[in-house]
């Protein structure tokens, strides 16, 4: 009989918690799982022994939790180092906890396999999993993460509703979308173009520069072609310079743990953006928003697949763990032509620790303002069935 | 024989195409109104006449144009004078208009009032009805306007997810939403709780006055209680000068042409609360979302009883128009104890026309920083059934 810890870290999705369901009712299908500890706040809540137990959830609970936005268990920006790695291996020692379940980002991957080393090392049998989540979809190996169709989603409905809106009442319209090195959530907009001319009619994703003047040039050509224009820009847009607007617009930029510029939650890039266009292009009604938090913690708001692709990357990290010793669940696309159909493997941790994924070549298009129908097929299955909308202010004249 | 218009004006929302639905469902029923003109841009379409034949839409796009945010006919802030309002009712001698049906605000009510008005003074005969809408729920007479539940549904379901998102990742998060001289949009935050320590911990609305030194001293307060803080805050928030914060912050406002300050698509309110919280009171995580447009045209995400609701107010319109001259149509509540019943009455143009309503006295608590159990029981019915959410982090610790 061992005991096993499952833990959530990095900012939360909409999805994370589908996952630790999927941990919770599979490890209730291996009787030689004793306890199934959930620690609170992520590693913060291993070394502080703030442990949960997680065999209490009712089924009821258990559906609702799979449902619920942000980090039941809450969540940490730590970054452990050896020093803090030997703490937690210390408490897995004293609580016999041999199962080491980690949904998060690259930098979970890296302290799973951080400890899973150290275990080695001394000889304790310990079965590390890393399970994948991030909204920014960045992760090496895996097809996609969970929690991006979901957060993509919030983003295409955000989009749709906004062109309807900006059709309404016609001008610029900015939307700052998170993405801090790869921008296929912002790229996620494109999703929500339903007829010819719909927005976001401009795509701009941190994998290209943009420089301020050809930003202007752009907007002014659509500007003066549709009478509008719609804009998805990732947060982590960046100069001609390499550097990112919003670090030149913010000197004095607070930066977390893992020395990351803070990009969300504040409106800086969208205001200046906005205030560019209104200035220089003299175009009057111009106007900016920054999704911020909402694109990832919104209640109610779950893409089907998205949900259950994270469930499943949970249960199966139990399962693994019964024959294997570490690694990251990965996903992999197996269907035929238009058929979507996801499958999950078994990857080394050591290949998605730490490092970060961008978007490929071809789901960019040349001008770097938009995505390709490559994108538009890889991104589509991922964010559930889309409302439809209408616009009648385009039909014809009586 | 004689012919009809409908139109759309201010800024969208879910459910005004609703109410255009409704509109054109119900005139369908009536032969003696020959063509049906959806006046393309409002007022603006109608001097320009911009029509489109709205008989010619089918049954699904009908449903399909009812869920769709924003205006489907385009709208307008144009704000018609009297030689404005003489053009309009030029164009409806010559398209032999007698039925004039307009979906929007206060200004709305006034430009029906102004076109009734001058239409009685040259005998011509005309029915002119005002179908409201709002989503920030401020029309007189109404009990509540449609448009508002569906913002308040999104508002509830962002701060839902965004208070699980601060507990996960604790500090102060500062969330702004629409409302000019309003709270009830802010107010409808408070439907997010559904725990005792649930956010929004504080809520300010236009109708109390907030200087900077209560503001930092009541966020300090749950800081310091519960090791975070979740603030929900209206746009039009004002000092104890009564000045509004927005116009404090920004000397050179745009302003339109009904003279308001802009206070959407810009995140300076929201930066400078966070700001002040990060500086005087030394919280290192602090962040601030600005809600901005997503909360009136969001896709896919409506309040089944207000886009009721809002269809039923548009075909009511065209019921009165056949027995009645003029009015606007408005909402009361008839159920008895907690179920939550609501009938439709018309009011008069000048009743509605050019006024606001702000949040009863009874709806707001006594400090000034929350609702009441008499607001969440007005709110409670308007923004449907809302999702539940599970939070494990503070289980009792094995």
């Amino acid at each position: 009989m061992a005991n096993a810890v499952v833990s959530q870290s990095g900012g939360p999705t909409g999805v994370i918690n589908a996952s630790l369901v999927g941990v919770i009712e599979e490890a209730a299908q291996h009787p030689d799982i004793d306890h199934l500890y959930g620690a609170v706040h992520a590693v913060r809540g291993i070394v502080d022994e703030q442990f949960i137990d997680l065999k209490t959830l009712s089924v009821a609970e258990l559906e609702t939790l799979a449902r619920s936005p942000s980090a039941g268990l809450g969540s940490s920006r730590d970054k452990p180092d050896e020093a803090y790695c030997k703490k937690i291996l210390d408490v897995f020692e004293k609580r016999k906890i041999r199962y080491f379940f980690y949904i998060g980002g690259n930098d979970s991957a890296n302290t799973c396999y951080i400890v899973n080393s150290m275990a080695e090392q001394i000889g304790y049998d310990l079965r590390a999993f890393h399970i994948p989540k991030t909204v920014d979809n960045d992760l090496l190996v895996t097809d996609h993460c969970p929690g991006y169709g979901t957060a993509a989603r919030f983003v295409v409905c955000a989009l749709m509703g906004d062109d309807l809106d900006n059709r309404a009442l016609p001008g610029v319209k900015i939307d700052v979308i998170m993405g801090r090195h790869a921008g296929f959530l912002t790229a996620a907009s494109a999703l929500a173009r339903q007829r010819d001319d719909d927005g976001p009619h401009l795509i701009y994703v941190p994998e290209r520069p943009l420089g301020i003047d050809r930003f202007l040039a752009e907007v002014d050509e659509v500007y003066k072609r549709l009478g509008r224009c719609v804009i998805a820009v990732s947060e982590g847009i960046a100069d001609t310079d390499g550097k990112t607007w919003a670090e030149k617009l913010a000197e004095n930029a607070e930066r977390d743990a893992h020395g990351n510029v803070q990009l969300s939650g504040t409106g800086a890039l969208a205001d200046y953006m906005a205030s560019e266009v209104k200035t220089k292009l003299k175009i009057k009604r111009v106007r900016a928003d920054t999704f911020g938090y909402l694109q990832r913690s919104f209640a109610g708001l779950q893409s089907e697949v998205d949900a259950d692709e994270a469930r499943r990357c949970g249960r199966q990290a139990v399962a693994y763990s019964k024959t294997m010793d570490n690694g990251s669940v990965a996903i992999r696309r197996t269907g035929n032509g238009d058929r979507y159909v996801a499958e999950l493997f078994r990857t080394d941790l050591s290949a998605v620790a730490e490092k970060t994924k961008s978007m490929p070549d071809e789901f960019i298009n040349s001008k770097g303002n938009g995505v390709t129908e490559a994108f538009l097929k890889y991104a589509r299955p991922l964010v559930g069935v889309l409302p439809k909308t209408v616009y009648l202010g385009t039909r014809p004249r009586v």
